[in-house]
């Protein structure tokens, strides 16, 4: 065997644990019982330790020397780079830290959860102090060692290559258009009332005949995936055994539906990645920004349409029985697509959303640049909404205890949500270039063909330009925005 | 940290380990899409190559030999000597060996499904072949290390310190007994017809209700357990997150609620092996005769008794809705004591199921010492069976194709069921000694406090000695079967 096989070797085993830890997690999220918790970190911790001394081992290293690049084609070349690249993420921080983290972040959480219940800042803040200093320990550690900026070498985890000016540039960008935009939206949308749906129970049942019906159309493959219920609705698993998860409001089918089609976006890129390097870096999606964008290609450019809709209705008369005279595509897309700040990110309309993520980005910035200290993250926070939304949330559910991300440690994470709302959007519109008439299954085929089979072939900036012709462009976005909410919305 | 401790901390990550996989092997059977079986195994086995080459370390020989095992306490001793066994167990094969052997039952337990289900006992032939043969070298390199027997050194997987001049011992005098008990028992039966009960549906919900609420009657814990359904009942998992799984047939809920019972015996077990210890070998249940005594102490001991069934008679009216004239505790009791001959061993009654346990002893003995070959099995199979039951399968589903074990390499599995069964009516008897008016909760906490809080501190052997003061003694399992089939049943 020679020395990039015996790599490819070692990255399957890490991809397998890999595997196995996500199938761990997605149990806990749908099964687990309260008091098997603690059973349940401890073996996810203890295969984590055990990834951790395999890249540790300095037989890696001695066969990452040894290799002979000139003699890989281009998918080995660029597996081999990955590999690289996953080694460094993964030993970068020592193991110390990076338990230290993993600790402190398990905690956090659990305590955030019971301060967001109680409303409960003040008790939440030295749990959270301690996560934002063990994160800006490891940060600073990784931006030396990457030659970058702080918040460039934690975002980097989630987007690999992710750059600090290049950001700033596109939000100062959007928030400039959206400050103008988002009054005129507002006062365009009120000359078009809403006739709210007449209020029905639609049972779990129902709904979960309808999101199957809705994947299946779209091309998920129940063969190898499911989909079950949990707290919040996310996409786990893997490749090869892809488990997306809903929650159902038996008095609001709507939102369950778009949660079921932005999961199956995410869970068809998770399918269709490239078959015979699924085992490898190689056959991993590429960022979270194009991870994003592929949930919000389906829920935001497709679903979210009259044309759509217009298919949408008659599944819904005919398998909630349910036919009001309300529910039509221009009254429906008139109700989907209606602008208003509002409090909490993740309900929020697709014109206050980058609104959202920029104060996010914004305040944990400042929070790891020091110019803001966790204690005044709440009143920052309630300020930051004021200026970007014009509202002020009530409460901290309504404010800086909302979201997991940073009791998580996920700093960093924020951007690709609007990055990847960019992206969907380009993306949606080259292929409308395409094909001008293109329907559902050509639409799938057509992601799959130019993003999905990729895997992690290239970096999210050069697959955007090898596959729109250009790089991000704020005014694509703009544009797709303005047709969408003023000069459709009738 | 001294070796003694060095060792425990590498056993936990073996239990660890060990856990994780309890996990995967549950999920399997519950909710895998059948194209995500490969990556499964994958999975599955990539973690159990990991704790065998945790085994092979020469770390862990080095760490025994320099623990002092004199300054060790009672517990940590056991613990220690269990440590050595279990490493034994694991390095005793080869890892070529050990794979060539996953690889076939694999192979053997998917042609075996088709092979069943199509009743094609020829095509199956070579796969069970392969797998007799590889157990078969497996069993005798076992032997010579363990100086016993080609079967002892296979059914010590399953029942450390199985001895087989003794369990012919008892299975012959068992022979004998039923010899002349089964007609007798048969005759007697005759005289006391059974009512039918009338034909329902029982919903699989409402079915649920019924098991939860027994469940919870018995002590299994929910906050550290599951019940869900799969093609086969199980109980899966491990101690600190424990699953049983069940089949509801909606035209007969005896079965359903018996399976039920069964499975929570072995999960009440697993929740209360000793929780210091619980990631350690010690910490651990001793083996299948005392999984399986378990199970039958709460299935046949407790519930199919009238005791029990008047208890049960009321919930089930209630829960079901379903209160014929038919269903009273005498006419249920002669329903599930009913002794008849039959084909397939899992349906059996008490009386008849030891001698599906000892022909297939015989069989598996013969398999392995090569007296028959596997081309025979199907015709000593259906001779076997006519000699200890009277009957001939009309077919390999009723004949040699009815079990997994085989096809899955379990050879030296099967006594312990028989001798599970004896153990649990000396146990409770035992527990009678002790509690003559003895209620649920009473003999819940007794098994407790005496079997499950041990672990693995003594042998199957030196646990009964100990619990009911005398080894495992025919007579009083005779006893009992007289008392139940004959005496009390009218």
């Amino acid at each position: 065997m020679d020395h990039y096989q015996e790599l490819e070797k070692i990255f399957t085993r890490i991809k397998r644990l890999d595997n196995a830890i996500s199938i761990l997690h997605w149990d806990s999220a749908v099964n687990l019982a309260e008091n098997s918790i603690d059973s349940r970190s401890n073996q996810i911790s203890e295969i984590k330790t055990i990834i951790y001394e395999i890249y540790s081992s300095p037989k890696i290293l001695d066969l990452f020397d040894k290799t002979q690049e000139n003699q890989l084609n281009q998918f080995q070349l660029a597996n081999f780079n990955l590999m690289k690249k996953w080694h460094l993420d993964a030993t970068i921080i020592d193991n110390d830290l990076s338990n230290a983290l993993i600790k402190a972040t398990a905690k956090s959480e659990m305590v955030w959860r019971k301060a967001r219940e109680e409303n409960n800042f003040k008790d939440f803040v030295p749990y959270l102090e301690e996560v934002v200093n063990l994160t800006r320990e490891k940060g600073l550690i990784k931006s030396q060692k990457l030659n970058c900026t702080l918040y460039e070498a934690l975002a980097d985890e989630f987007e690999p290559g992710f750059k600090e000016d290049k950001t700033d540039l596109i939000f100062a960008k959007l928030k400039d258009f959206l400050a103008g935009f988002l009054p005129e939206v507002i006062q365009h949308q009120q000359k078009y009332p809403i006739s709210e749906l007449p209020l029905v129970n639609i049972s779990q049942e129902k709904q979960f005949i309808l999101a199957k019906k809705l994947m299946n159309l779209l091309g998920f493959d129940f063969t190898k995936g499911r989909i079950d219920l949990s707290a919040h609705p996310f996409c786990g698993g893997f490749s090869g055994d892809c488990r997306i998860t809903t929650s159902f409001d038996e008095k609001n089918f709507i939102s369950g539906l778009m949660g079921v089609l932005h999961e199956t976006g995410h869970a068809l890129y998770e399918q269709n990645l490239p078959k015979d390097w699924l085992e490898q870096p190689l056959g991993s999606y590429v960022g979270m920004q194009i991870h994003e964008s592929q949930s919000l290609i389906i829920e935001m450019q497709m679903a979210r349409t009259k044309e759509f809709l217009s298919y949408l209705i008659p599944e819904i008369n005919e398998t909630f029985d349910y036919s009001p005279r309300e529910l039509n595509a221009d009254n429906l897309y008139r109700i989907i697509n209606r602008v208003n700040p509002s409090f909490i990110r993740i309900d929020a309309d697709e014109v206050t959303y980058p609104l959202h993520i920029m104060m996010r980005y914004n305040l944990e910035k400042k929070l790891l640049n020091r110019q803001i200290s966790v204690s005044d993250l709440a009143e920052s926070f309630r300020e930051e909404m004021y200026s970007n939304l014009g509202i002020r949330p009530n409460n901290h559910q309504e404010g800086c205890l909302q979201d997991i991300h940073w009791p998580s440690g996920f700093f960093g994470y924020f951007p690709s949500y609007s990055l990847g709302a960019m992206s969907a959007t380009q993306f949606y519109q080259a292929f409308k270039k395409d094909a001008p008439k293109g329907n559902f299954s050509q639409i799938m085929t057509w992601l799959k063909d130019n993003i999905h089979s990729k895997g992690s072939l290239y970096s999210s900036n050069d697959l955007i330009k090898e596959v729109t012709g250009e790089e991000l462009n704020t005014e694509i976005y703009q544009n797709y925005l303005r047709k969408k909410f003023i000069d459709d919305y009738r």
